[in-house]
């Protein structure tokens, strides 16, 4: 059961509102004491691999449902189902972001209310997933050390519109330059509120606080409802 | 003067027919003898730096000219100015492509007439760039080695537009699990006319063939004008 991936072909959104259209689907999710975070980050950062190590922490303790949102492929939805968490495959049809109409198609088809977590990955795309509001009750993003420090001065915008930055692929912080004070300074210069923790999805390195952040936002979250 | 930067804040283009408007600049840089080259890639792929690795290899014998676009920042293109070669900086303003509109009011600063080569460095996206015909001779994008092998499944129309691929950090290779032949099979299973080069912006390895391909290319446009 939990290997079959269900794919939904996402429908373009014709709403113009869409931030009316977030609100209303985190208002859905906030009674069903659901949490939905968005994650976003370029190609090739380790969205799906951070995912599977979070699960690898958290899926004993809560419900949890993963959104994969690509282009046209089902390789991401497929991993996470091995890993026996319930994954849908969101296709998006080349859109380049997702908004909050079609979250919620996504939505629709998990059966949330039975679930405390929900994480959605977003398409890969530093740019066009940062404009887009997709009802999520927090916002995090991946910077893989390979990408460089200076990426919070190209892509302003998305560092400064997310809660959570993990930097990942710490492994290999000795192959590549990258001044990790540097790239935090950026960071919170743009975002003074961001929390920033440095991760290894390949080793596992870092993601008990990953964990802790999870929790305690999740639990938040469930007192507010 | 070469260390000045000179930053265009583009303008939002109001054309409906950008194909139409691609086929209007690449005539016009036709007959000037103007070979454009559009290279795209995620962020942090390595545009810039392989475009220095070009340059080093070029510069004497054709005149360059380099298009650094980015949403808000001048980095890349105060680094090519360094090098000795014209740059100017594109300020998209938060958009997630160039189209052909677009290029062109960059086009209009350069004196083109005088030049053999132009590369536009595209926004770091491996979504929307791969949607519009920016007027360009021919197309270019880079891989790099941590971003992971199953980029073309995810990204197929990119791969599916460009006349060369650049396979960059090969440096690092041995560090990250990435399949070199299943990846060069995905991308000809799309794009069966692609050229595929492996390279190393840091260690210079690979640039030689890069540079071959840039003289084929750029006096076949010459004999074609």
């Amino acid at each position: 059961m939990m290997d079959q991936v269900k794919v939904i072909e996402i429908q373009k959104s014709v709403l113009e509102n869409n931030d009316q259209e977030a609100e209303k689907l985190r208002q859905k999710l906030r009674k069903e004491k659901t949490f939905l975070l968005n994650l976003m980050s370029s190609p090739g950062a380790g969205k799906t691999s951070c995912i599977l190590r979070i699960l690898e922490h958290l899926k004993a303790e809560m419900q949890i449902g993963v959104m994969e949102a690509d282009i046209d492929s089902s390789v991401d939805a497929e991993k996470v189902a091995q890993s026996g968490v319930e994954a849908i495959q969101l296709h998006t049809g080349g859109m380049c972001h997702l908004d909050a109409a079609m979250t919620e198609q996504g939505i629709h088809q998990l059966d949330t209310e039975r679930l405390d977590l929900v994480i959605l990955e977003n398409v890969g795309n530093l740019v066009c997933p940062a404009e887009f509001d997709t009802g999520a009750s927090k916002n995090a993003m991946i910077l893989s050390i390979p990408e460089g420090d200076d990426k919070p001065l190209k892509y302003p915008l998305m560092f400064s519109v997310v809660d959570l930055v993990l930097i990942n692929k710490i492994d290999c912080l000795d192959y590549f330059e990258f001044d990790m004070q540097a790239v935090k300074e950026r960071i919170h210069t743009l975002n003074p509120q961001a929390v920033i923790l440095e991760v290894s999805a390949r080793t596992g390195e870092g993601f008990d606080r990953v964990a802790e952040w999870f929790r305690k936002n999740v639990n938040q979250w469930r007192k507010e409802s």
